[in-house]
């Protein structure tokens, strides 16, 4: 899990709240010979759990990182902590899965390419094959997995084994129009990110858009989530709004819509990347 | 209904869609010597109905106000037209209902100490005594209506007599926290505004803060609504968000909350006093 | 000026505001037929000038588009309008300025691809050849004209043909990096948007991000606007704004600024194409 | 300094980058059993600069405050630590100045006696008499000290004089229309917060809103910043902005703002009064 030669890494850690955990993680970091960059940390009151995130620079370690990652294992055992240790040359490997929306692909390619998401984007899953042509702009692999209603575990099989194939590691549903099944899912805990096209919890379900013009609110949303088991109820990472009037015809929440959508996603997934995320129940905690 | 010596006047009108109808009204407006100084104009395409504000001058009336008023009622019965007219002078009366929260009592009245709110404020209400030296500061009338279970009709029928008396013309909810019934909304048909501390429709009912809290979310909101028969689903008619984070209890959101209810409760008693606001169906045309 | 054919049009005017404008062209679009779908009307109080946009329907159009442009103008010459009428068929031309920067170039082109401008986009000119395979993507005409600084003119001056030759009625600068003369901006008057990164008039100038860093903004921000003869000067267009901490390096202030840039200038140019811009003097009113 | 029987602390420091310095705090607090609840960490990599904020329980201490404060500072001396220790119970003792404008006052004074500011409120200090019986209401001490342009250092004598008799740590210039010395400024290095009615850098000076009239810009500001020796060029803390349009004359900026104004004052002066600002050069760190 150690990759040799990187400068940076992060810390991700959560257990029950008790005395002495900051002082632990920063003695066992020091001791080593590691710099503390950028640490924040957070304790949930009512939930007596804490959090913390450390970034440090590896440059004058004094021992290597295997020895580096017993010491902190051995920590995280004495408080009971769970914990992701990442160095910054382990890219993650992410899949994004789509439909016929262009819109969000587009936006994280080029997010991709121009150096703003640290991650390699091998695989790019498609239950239609319409947007082959952007995948081989950026020269990435574009893979039709059609799924249809009598056969989506066939499907999910298909992806699944892709998923192991290429040695994803995050997937990303960048307007994908299918619902995933709790079984696949439970594959992928915590790593399957998606975004809804409106402020959730309102608008959950179907064409959010057409729900939205029809109650007409004064503002639209979109929402970035973690896909757990039930649809559209899943520990929300990020969310932002953009304003609409009487004179917003649905295609043009649409419209509007889809700028939301892409900044929104990409700031989720950044997030995620940049080991900026815990889950603790169903809400997240983001270390920005 | 018409004071002499005004000097503005605002039209607002609401029809079915046919040609001529913003021929019709410029002509009968310019016919009579009034200049228009402002005017929006929105057609819904999906009903074919269609609305218009005008905004105009009268000082070089050239007929006085009854003739004008005779003249824009025989327009508005050739195109089936709901028509409201109001001369600048003819202040609206304005009753607050409020219960133990001070805040958008608070800032309602500074608003209108500061001239923001052209409007006359004779008459609070309210089912506490808790906020009555507030109202003296300000020198407002304020009575209590105690709202028991078993006797909500009676305390209705008392504020009803009260709104009588003294003549209100439209009634703001300030953080009241009884629910009206359908009988004395009915009363006021478009003429009660509330406000909601959730972005409408999430977290509908009480609690709206707990909600937010429990599901996480990465903004919370506020909703000005006019009040209809069904709790919480009237024509929506100013909305706003505020960011919140892991770190935000339920305190904290209840303290952003408040700068939101009173920002977004103040514009919407705003725009209904400058005869911004139209009402067609259960959604608000606004013309800012 | 007229295409045949087309069913929508829309009419911008501004004059010294006097009564009966109005109702002046209400009267000439109802008497040949026109159905106004949309209309808004702004008059500057200190100033006494009138400003209005009307949307129309000519699909009972009861005579011919040259007869009831013929009609607009006279109406124009009475009041002393400056005014412009465009059916909806006539798809202006528009040309992109770009160095090296693709993300403003990606967004336009995407979203002229999905429809949201309307318009031809027939022709790229850089003066580096670094994106143009981005253009060839699209299957737009790319042109590269180096500029030196003692050969400046020259390059104007083949800009300016290409300009003409492709028969282009906007300028979009999307992040290109070169001052344009006085003596070209004067060839294209209110037909040069440019989009500055930074909430002008704050940060004038070269490199805002750095001058934002400098100074400990908690805000960063775009603004599009027309071009004029003195740099960054021009009428404000559309502005917006985005966080920003101690935290964020200039290289985050870059990346997050991108963004911005991408959606107000997309908004502006969308603003310009919709017809919903008038410049008064040094400002712009914008009928949104 | 150490006020016995309060239950929470914070530590606020800043030291130029080593390592070791995390650790150090940590095993500081821990060893006297200290319980940190939110710690937040930032290094400046330009200036290899550290900055720590560190929020602790108190409840199992296991010395007594004195000695935790000299532990603190043994290690502070050992890393040239400029720091601050703030024990929950000793509230602040605040001062507000100003003149005849009464929006912010008012909203400090309110959110003062909701709770959300946690401090001492005992003193307001005005150039003009107009406002004594806004403070009456709230039962604050308020006094008047004309300033004329030849005796203003008469004036600022009188006002060193009452902030040192009510032991005045923080002043707050809610809208005060006066420009202070050298010389006072001096007196209350990174203890003074100022409202601009701007979006600083844009529209230094004297009135903002005109400025920001004249230029037609889509956006108005407000900013809270330190008062440093130069006029509005202090660091900044905090800054929101509203949108605004052709249709907003100098007195709807002027209403908008006040909105504005009043939110980001409460905000700078809440985050000053949690121990969440350092200053560092001409900026701050804000440990939200």
């Amino acid at each position: 899990m150690i990759a040799e030669g990187s400068e940076r890494a992060t810390l991700l850690v959560s257990c029950p709240d008790r005395r002495g955990i900051v002082a632990a993680l920063a003695q066992v970091l020091y001791g080593h010979g590691a710099n503390i960059f950028d640490s924040v940390q957070h304790t949930d009151p009512l939930a007596a759990q804490f959090f913390q995130r450390l970034h440090f620079d590896l440059t004058d370690l004094q021992t290597d990182r295997a020895t580096l990652e017993r010491a902190i294992s051995e920590v995280a055992e004495r408080f009971g902590m769970r914990y992701e240790l990442r160095f910054q040359r382990q890219a993650r490997r992410v899949a994004l899965f789509v439909s016929r929306y262009d819109h969000c692909l587009y936006d994280l390619l080029l997010r991709h390419r121009s150096g703003e998401l640290c991650c390699e984007l091998p695989l790019i899953i498609s239950n239609h094959p319409e947007l082959e042509p952007v995948a081989r702009q950026f020269g990435v692999e574009f893979k039709v997995v059609p799924v249809s209603t009598d056969a989506k575990s066939a499907a999910e099989t298909a992806e699944l084994e892709l998923l192991a194939e290429r040695g994803i590691e995050l997937v990303v549903l960048a307007r994908y129009m299918q619902i995933l099944s709790a079984d696949f899912i439970g594959k992928f805990p915590g790593k399957i990110i998606n975004i809804h096209h409106s402020f959730l919890p309102a608008f959950v379900g179907g064409k959010p858009y057409h729900q939205a013009y029809q109650r007409g609110v004064k503002l639209i949303g979109a929402t970035a989530h973690y896909v757990s088991a039930v649809l559209d109820e899943g520990p929300i990472i990020e969310q932002d709004v953009v304003r609409c009037s009487h004179r917003d015809a649905i295609e043009d929440l649409v419209r509007k819509g889809r700028d939301l959508e892409k900044v929104v996603l990409a700031r989720a997934v950044r997030l995620h990347l940049e080991e900026r995320l815990l889950i603790f129940g169903n809400k997240t905690v983001v270390f920005e």
